[in-house]
């Protein structure tokens, strides 16, 4: 039973993360649907991007993810798919996709892309501003169905990509920048357990600097401080962020996305 | 595997939906349930009528629909089912399946209703407050294992209707109102494609008039313009609405529903 | 087809429920996941187990429970599975499963409970911060793929209990308090149909005292008063609650969780 999830910034109230699913299951009704988010910031490819990145390697092989965030639909940006190592994409040539080919690169996986189009293996009518229905779910559940990308598109070599932001050293540390911030108002930056590697064996010594905040060293995780403290930890997908015990560090230090977030104490 | 949507006012957060779920995967367990929308503003059966009305026709033949926009729960108001064409529905008889009756109606679908009268297609024991789950769980699960309206209902010919709000001719154009504002706060109207077709050869004399602003043309898509402009298009089921290309409308000029939404430049 | 439901708190947003859903369909594809919530209030453990102790009995048996509501994830405190009667359990070992243990031991359920100590069980790496992902979404599809709580842990017999507030009788009545505040305000207490059953056969005798408002007798369902006016009745899992009909008794009252609800006109 192949999966197919769904990323987009539909917001869940108006029925139209529901007919995607009609849409792909009236096509191919063996398929387990799987939804990311649909709580995606309207138009924020850049953040749907690391959703997915961070998401995809959890899932089986085959599994094909579907990431319609696309302020550019019905204009002459192309509809694509893709295969990254045993996992593929399907959503609007937007660098939506970025974050999860760079993992994808690093990890050397074999990648193929192609343009969508191949109409036949879409809805009969396409509409100019919803493809997430007309052409992204139809396509999905023709792959799901056993369709190969070959079968749905024409190979191209030039997908967009976005310039995202990468941390960079400083006389004393690496400079980095707010990525993400989640649900419970953690605040996760770009820089990365990668990035900290030769350091993380005296975590004391880091000191993390945000919104004027200083925290020295890091914990393990939340429980390792009292409710109310403010704290820095990698992550669970491996992202260095600052967190408050229970609480929100968003909200207390009033972080925003591309906020600076800098690490000293690293010689 | 048959699909069963719900649709209800319930929210994410407490547990319902879960347990509407449970529920019929007891009953029917090789159902895929798909969720069309739990954010219908508390009671709103126009608002529920219309995702019904627009979702259930990307649905394959034989998907039951269970709509609970129910104010009117264990009070004398029936519980139905129905067919329509190759699309079935499950829920109060309070006029939440107006919109897709009368879709169905202009498509010249076979329609059959039934009032839910056989407890023994029910929960065993029926709460007061939650036929959700003791009645239009249940009932639609053994609709998704096979049973027939017959079987579950006593056939009716009256089902509830709303009195819709429909779009009238002006000297000059149409108007009508809005009848729906979406998550990205795009305003839709009644005013439908086939109301414009015949003038849809020349958009550019059409001049939509709403909340005191006045769109000259339509476009076919949100990327014809600049982020933050103010455009008039076919939304993708074939409404008239307004949107902010990257914004929100409905914050922009303050749109709300019933608002008027009129259309000149038709002759 | 096994059914895995996931409960947590981590918002809906941010990937990390799919990010589970991934791992578990990874591990047993043919499970049939259901999301029970994902709204519970950050760290809320007592919401937490209430919703996972009324909506549990509606699922068909061997269903299996993971609810992650888990401030103390990474410490010492232990992961957890448990045999229900039924229904299966996994989650942290912080009280969660409190109010369902509860309810299963007035139901004479048998009961088990282990310590998920075998990390051949889980994802080879363990994060600190998302045992969601790590240890509870894998341990649960072993479950779903048949392996017995044995396999997967060590016996227990003193999982952690919450103390949970009960109601206790006053000279004229019932003093309680507020224990869920639900998505349309209604306001629900600890208060039960079976501390009232005495005197249900005269529910005009009972007054209701919430924050302020007086309510006398009890109604049946919402539909029986006019809309706006506050009413008292027995809520779908058998709680007494407050209501405004189609309003939000919580926002006219200003009710809270713990708030004192007490009934009089009980000798």
């Amino acid at each position: 039973m192949t999966i197919v999830t769904l990323m987009t910034d539909f917001g869940l109230k108006d029925g139209n993360v529901g007919v995607m699913k009609g849409v792909i299951l009236g096509i191919a009704p063996h398929t387990q649907v799987v939804d990311l988010s649909h709580l995606i910031m309207p138009q924020n490819v850049r953040e749907a991007a690391l959703i997915l990145a961070r998401s995809a390697p959890y899932f089986p092989p085959e599994t094909i993810h579907t990431a319609v965030v696309d302020p550019g639909v019905g204009t002459t940006r192309r509809p694509i798919a893709a295969r990254l190592g045993t996992q593929r994409f399907v959503g609007p040539d937007n660098g939506v996709v970025t974050s999860l080919l760079e993992y994808a690169e690093k990890q050397g996986w074999p990648l193929e892309f192609v343009h969508l189009d191949k109409p036949q293996f879409w809805l009969p009518e396409v509409s100019n501003v919803f493809h997430g229905r007309d052409i992204f779910s139809p396509v999905a559940a023709h792959l799901a169905n056993g369709e190969t990308l070959q079968a749905v598109g024409t190979p191209i070599t030039d997908p967009v990509r976005l310039a995202l932001p990468k941390p960079h050293r400083t006389p004393t540390g690496l400079r980095g920048e707010v990525i993400h911030i989640d649900h419970f108002g953690n605040v996760a930056s770009n820089i990365r357990v990668e990035h900290l590697a030769e350091w993380l064996s005296a975590p004391e010594k880091l000191t993390v600097h945000l919104c004027g905040a200083e925290i020295h060293g890091l914990v393990k995780t939340f429980g390792d401080r009292a409710p109310g403290e403010l704290v820095a930890l990698l992550g669970s997908t491996g992202n260095l962020i600052v967190s408050v015990v229970n609480g929100s560090a968003a909200e207390r230090l009033k972080a925003k996305i591309a906020e600076p977030f800098t690490v000293t104490g690293i010689q």
